[in-house]
């Protein structure tokens, strides 16, 4: 797929994350780059909130079938700091665990397998002293609550980003000032969906219409509204992070991220998996 | 020093860690133990602050000497994690960071080696899925904020100590409520000492008063009043946890905590500093 999308650029090709375009983000990304916060050091993320999982047994509860917090949220922190920092991750370390793995609906011989809980590091830029230390924690056990923060430390200042609000310190000022009060949504009201990713939904989407407004016919599209969109590249990305993750949960080790330069053979894929069941 | 304690019951050997006497810790500890998140998952601790390094160069800026942000704040933490779970680290995992290493007044050949951040995680009671998971995010680059908060999660609740006030929230309720509002100090304040610890001391002082009260010539004390406090035992195993948490940063693995059992040959550590000095 991202051979395919290289090789028709014509085609617009941009993955569902949507917290690029929240303003909060933009704001904070905008203000990294004009080194409001100085040399960055450390970003802290914890998204906190109820079960994820379907009513009924489903793709939700199957972490090979991508349920569970680190494929659903975590996915979307590991592009939103690799776009905020302008800098990928070369090792991680995490930790995953699956507190609830039956409830009243999902009992007998099913199990839960997706995680519930996910704690992960990112190193991210520069190797030894010079990376930053990105610390997120994912916790899904904590019903009728909801919190969603981002929080960047550097040399001489910070900020943070509390659900869709933009709050900033430099050091030597006595407290936090708003950036961004950006809580007036009035579009409407989605149960199931966190307000940041609502947000940034739409204005993802307000995106896509001024990008395909811009031409008459409406059969190409301008790249401006879209620049800051991820690329399937940017979802390769995400997705090494994730497994680097999965594959440091079991190991209990830091592990390398290495993107995929070659399209794998299937092949030998397949000869895997048979040998695999083999066994 | 723990043998020598263990000798002389009649004397008084309490660690200086004063957490454990603040009354929300102590509420917090109740209610824990009383049932009110469940079945405990995830004890998550932050302390966010300004700088902890002296005005001049001394043991603050000194690895080696006891400073840096896991010797100072780390250490309470680990004793107060093991009072509110009542149970005992067996594996952690950590990372150490020194981000400032000089500064205005520290410079020249000098330089600072104690951690400003330091993030660990500790694997606390039973093996496997039984054990608890603590986070615990320290980072001491940022001027103008205190933050000192310990939430705790379990399978029906939640519990959150925020400074000196405990907040709690159940399963299926709205919202949170406030549990315990402590603010109210009214005693002198101390720059350099934050409210909790401040707040702690107090109480844990108020508690040696009453201890030795109970008897009338105030030469032996009772044990009811500072029965809570911290032992040598429980001083050797926090001392423990920070070398492991320490030595998990370099080797960039999951360290197992080790209890010494035995008293350390002092000729044997001689041999071995020598053997060092020759490499």
């Amino acid at each position: 797929m991202v051979t395919a999308a290289r090789y028709y650029p014509q085609l617009l090709s941009v993955m569902g994350n949507t917290l690029r375009f929240l303003p909060a983000f933009v704001a904070m990304r905008q203000l990294l780059v004009e080194g409001y916060v100085g040399e960055l050091q450390v970003c802290d993320v914890r998204v906190y909130g109820p079960s994820l999982l379907d009513q009924s047994y489903g793709w939700t509860c199957e972490e090979l079938m991508g349920g569970g917090g680190l494929h659903t949220v975590g996915s979307a922190i590991i592009d939103l700091l690799s776009y905020l920092t302008g800098a990928r991750a070369h090792r991680v370390h995490g930790l995953l665990r699956t507190f609830v793995q039956q409830n009243g609906l999902i009992r007998g011989i099913r199990r839960v397998t997706s995680d519930d809980f996910c704690f992960f590091q990112m190193l991210m830029g520069g190797t030894g002293s010079g990376s930053v230390c990105c610390t997120v924690t994912l916790n899904f056990n904590m019903p009728g609550s909801f919190v969603h923060e981002v929080m960047v430390v550097g040399s001489t200042g910070r900020l943070v980003a509390r659900g869709t609000e933009l709050y900033g310190q430099r050091n030597g000022s006595k407290g936090e000032e708003l950036l961004l009060d950006d809580s007036g949504w009035v579009g409407p009201e989605v149960k199931e969906m966190p307000l940041p990713h609502l947000r940034g939904l739409s204005s993802m989407v307000k995106a896509l219409r001024q990008s395909f407004q811009a031409h008459e016919e409406r059969r190409s599209w301008a790249r401006g509204p879209v620049a800051m969109a991820p690329t399937f590249e940017d979802g390769l990305y995400v997705q090494t992070v994730v497994e680097a993750v999965k594959r440091s949960s079991c190991s209990g080790e830091w592990e390398c991220v290495e993107i995929m330069s070659q399209e794998p053979d299937p092949n030998h894929n397949l000869c895997e998996a048979l040998q695999r069941n083999k066994n």
